[in-house]
């Protein structure tokens, strides 16, 4: 059995939730406390060098960063898929994946946010403009490559969801945390929508995790 | 014949150029100077909605985000493979190149460095102190991971480059442009050095790019 080191609000362990929920992969969860520093303890950090979360364990075997995690349950449990056959579609569900998992939210996890406040001294509005930037430039560039993508349906790449589902709705539910109004940006809060009438996605939010607060 | 878009210093730009190097695989560039705002003209806006290098097109084809093109290109080109056979050692792999591609590459991308010093207006040291530090960190991942992985051979799984050693490379070269000590973390340079021996890697690096300053 799987155990997967979580926290609520990781958009990260999030991602891997959905995955696991979706590929019907049952798993015991470990929580960490992201804003107390317990993913700082020693033991921890002998789990996951990088003291982040989440990491999943089965015995001897860890497996870290959420994007590698997808990877490997897709190529150890490829029934009922996340990924497209064709490999363009792959190409382009992975890139739009990408824009969330590089580029936007390892921009607003707590250790930035913390190096912002404790050590460059950034007030309130400066750390809130920070966040809504950047959020919202992976929104925009979501919501554009949705526009241009014919295979769009249902999810972002026809009517199964994928990767790419799982990236958008981890750079939208920060975005609502964060009050970012999301009118510019219709295909991507159809798709969210779309995500969240399955089970899956919708008990793999942060709002519905037994460490939730 | 594919054309990359590209930038001599962008580290996304050099992971795709090693992989088309090791792969074989011919190709046009056209560069873009980030520094400019060259991707930000509307005619790369189009082609990339993101605005960010590198872009591989070919024709009505466009692959955008480094990992995603890796991923295409090792599945319609997996001679030689620069990802292992086994799903465990794979996703070990990807995890490592995404402690570079995810959560310490994007924190130093010339988009985010002229957002602090323009609008946040942080000075010369508080910049180099964010760059070291996050740069540092990954690094420290890296060498942690290398410790603890008995397969780590010449290369940082086994004697064959892969992902993993992508990333690691384009963990180091920004290192050295913003004169991080290496000196704490051996085996990552030691590995380093083994790749520099490769001419896939070596052809692709900044300095020997036609756009190079």
């Amino acid at each position: 059995m799987w155990t997967l080191h979580t926290y609520y609000r990781s958009q990260a362990s999030f991602r891997v939730r959905i995955a696991l929920n979706y590929k019907g992969i049952a798993r015991n969860d470990v929580f960490l406390h992201l804003e107390k520093g317990d993913q700082y303890a020693p033991a921890y950090k002998a789990l996951n060098p990088q003291m982040v979360v989440p990491t999943l364990e089965d015995g001897p075997i860890r497996l870290t960063q959420s994007l590698a995690i997808l990877e490997y349950l897709e190529e150890t449990h490829p029934d009922p898929p996340l990924l497209p056959k064709d490999p363009l579609a792959r190409a382009w569900t992975r890139a739009f994946a990408l824009i969330n998992v590089a580029d936007s939210h390892p921009l607003n996890v707590p250790r930035i946010r913390h190096y912002m406040t404790d050590r460059l001294k950034l007030d309130a509005a400066q750390m809130n403009g920070w966040i809504h930037h950047w959020l919202g430039l992976g929104l925009e560039a979501m919501e554009a490559l949705l526009a241009g993508h014919k295979e769009s349906g249902k999810f972002c790449h026809g009517d199964a969801p994928s990767f790419a589902d799982i990236g958008l709705v981890t750079q939208v539910t920060p975005s609502r945390t964060f009050k970012l109004a999301l009118g510019p940006y219709p295909r991507v809060t159809r798709i969210y929508d779309a995500c969240m009438t399955l089970p899956a996605f919708a008990d793999a939010q942060p709002a519905r995790q037994p460490d939730a607060e």
